[in-house]
């Protein structure tokens, strides 16, 4: 099971863990015309290092490694039941901290400075975030589980809601899944930080791609200061727990273009190129003025001989990237 | 079948066509009472002619029919199997194009600079948009139908992102249905465009007129630059696909408030004056600065004598529209 | 059950009844643990005395009793099938009104302008509101049942809207519970009002105070000109009809942050502390800004003995409100 071993990979924080960029997962381009992969789940103690640390122009990112940090900070992923211990280390000259939401944590994991759960510059602190399945309570009623898309910030740089390291780039992507939720074959995170995507400025946005069938999963998180509304060109979610619906009573809608705001957070999966092919497909926030300020970047599915139509990746005509 | 009639007499696109504005359908004033109609669908393909053009004032709008241009543009209302060829003429003076949301079409229909798929001036282009049913996909998970409240747009004038033709009016309503969706006896779109209501500004907004008793579809789209909260009085629905709780179990939350913002689309059917009777109901934006400005218009529910209490239409007491 | 009597007590709008602030409800603390209680309703005719006042500083609030005015107003619970007649005094030397979100009425107890169902200084005026449970129409649809997280405010004071009104402090939640909702055993009504939360600003705002494992009710509401991401800290809840999950098969998204804009109102029941403890878990808007500029507040969650770990209440240390 590849799946759980690159989580295995990760969340042990040894040597051999690459630093990972939004593009987390390698995996068979197959799996979508298969049964999908399940999230497995034994209710695990893990142990991850993380690090707070400075990058070039005065970016801050996270890492699993030493002088490994990434804006966004690593994607971390549990299923319902897991405990994680997060071995915190501040390498940077201002006190930081991790705050997280969705999961359970006592309040010494908080991450605030209300609840003294900062770390001080060169210091460590473990936080521990637990995740529970859902259940029905001892008065009858039903306990929601901790599967969800989340995400984890700072919460002390700049200010004590963390301004400053939220747009610096301390910030990075939880999943927790439910046991037997579906597992993707690619995953991608796209932030949407004040006017940036993933930090990154207009002209430099994350392009991601795909090969028509791959089981495409987004990772969507806003930060800062506006509201947005995140567009994919071709494909469409469930505005629901996991993005699919569940069958054919499912009453949620299905959306292409979401509202958000600062530290929403939600995710789904998309079939890549299902039912519209391969192609150059536009995400991008729908306020005319950011997308019109390079508020956005490209899905680029491939067909299988890896050729995607109409798209010259070295002449991108009209791309809003030069 | 009345209905299908309507829908196939704009889809031919032949002389008979009346403009469409924003009122589009004529029914029986008794539908809601006894069994509503349902939507029927056989996979049909379509034929629609679609005009951009200059309208007075700078502004400009798609028509089915040449000099027949509205804002918005016509309805295109579709069942899930559907698909539909646009033969799109351009005949401003500057490049346009059609993109929509919501519905399957490969790269070459997405209507934008980056995939070549503009309209120069003068020029012809056939869009094609397809839907589909939900069904379940050959990994046995659940893939989700094309239905839905969804909309279309210039993407190319002014800038890439069509920033300029959506100002100016260049967008309109798409309805799919699900074979078996309920069929309204009035049909309504909305369109929360910067600070007006389908272009048009403060003390000139539309208003609706119903008799109670008739089963209303509002269809609600949001573009430009702002946030909204569309609210009806005296009228809720449920947030979902529909708009229509599916039942006693649908958790779907009700509501007569909802945020949005630009791209977001969403539509819901409701009884006029059900529970509350006849009167001159307000449809406003509920930001506080937007509806002072003007962002407001009247639902006009009428009792079977086509009369409005407290409502007289030559001297509307307080109304804002002087 | 003290239940029923609390909200016979303030609907009969006796001598008896206390000014209402946003917690309303004793309760035992122990019902979390057992059995919680459930909604009842016959379909009563209710009656409530409400008066428009000025407040220092030119607040203006809502209040049960001449004298007692609060912001926000009081809480007012019904149950579908209910009826309230709302005898309402205008104290003030402004025409003000009652506008009410999410249940039925007739089109003169709107309570604007327009409708001519606003009152001058001095005057009274009855607002009927009613409610009706969920039911099949005779056309064979299902028809939503009033059940929801609603509101009141004003509509007149200062402009057309009550943006004046809003602003000063006139609005007020409303809950209206199906019959078999489960009753929480605290509750806490959350406006953001424009900057401010309860119209009390940075440094001011209200902190919440429950035991561990008390079932506690958020009504949370949105006013004036902005839009906010509403955040709790170690608290979840599904965005749907009462923020409880219906049970495993409900697909709804479990958040515990929520994008909303003014005339949004929903709410949620959450057991304090569950899964993560006692402590002082901090509610804000997540909007950078509006955080850093104080929109904060804490929901203090104490053990069973009293105490909250880490927080000293004379002393709170990095307490954003000296």
């Amino acid at each position: 099971m590849p799946r759980r071993s690159f989580s295995r990979r990760l969340l042990a924080g040894g040597a051999a863990a690459a630093a990972l960029g939004p593009v987390a997962l390698a995996s068979p381009a197959t799996a979508a015309k298969g049964p999908p992969g399940r999230a497995e789940g034994e209710g695990e103690v893990r142990h991850l290092k993380l690090y707070a640390e400075k990058l070039p122009n005065g970016q801050m990112g996270y890492g699993a490694q030493k002088g490994k940090a990434s804006i966004p900070g690593p994607l971390i992923e549990l299923t319902e039941g897991d405990t994680l211990h997060i071995e915190f280390e501040n390498t940077m000259d201002v006190a930081a901290s991790l705050h997280v939401h969705g999961v359970d944590y006592d309040i010494a994991s908080d991450g605030t400075k209300l609840n003294g759960s900062t770390v001080e510059p060169g210091g460590k602190r473990t936080y521990t975030w637990r995740t529970h399945a859902p259940g029905r309570r001892t008065d009858g009623t039903w306990r929601p589980g901790s599967a969800g898309y989340w995400h984890y910030h700072d919460h002390v740089v700049g200010t004590e809601h963390g301004t400053g390291g939220i747009r610096n780039g301390l910030y990075g992507p939880v999943v927790v899944r439910r046991k037997g939720d579906i597992l993707p074959d690619k995953q991608f995170t796209i932030v949407f930080n004040d006017m940036t995507i993933n930090n990154r400025t207009a002209g430099h946005t994350p392009d991601f791609t795909a090969t028509v069938g791959d089981r495409v999963e987004i990772i969507m998180i806003t930060h800062g200061e506006y509201y947005h509304t995140f567009h994919v060109h071709g494909h469409r979610w469930a505005d629901n727990r996991t993005g699919l619906l569940q069958g054919p009573d499912d009453p949620s809608r299905v959306i292409d273009t979401k509202i958000t705001g600062p530290a929403d957070s939600f995710g789904f999966q998309v079939i890549a190129g299902e039912n519209v092919g391969a192609g150059a497909w536009m995400y991008h926030c729908h306020v005319q003025s950011h997308s019109d300020m390079g508020m956005a970047g490209l899905f680029l599915v491939a067909k299988a001989d890896g050729t995607i139509p109409g798209h010259d990746p070295h002449h991108p005509p009209g791309h809003e990237h030069p």
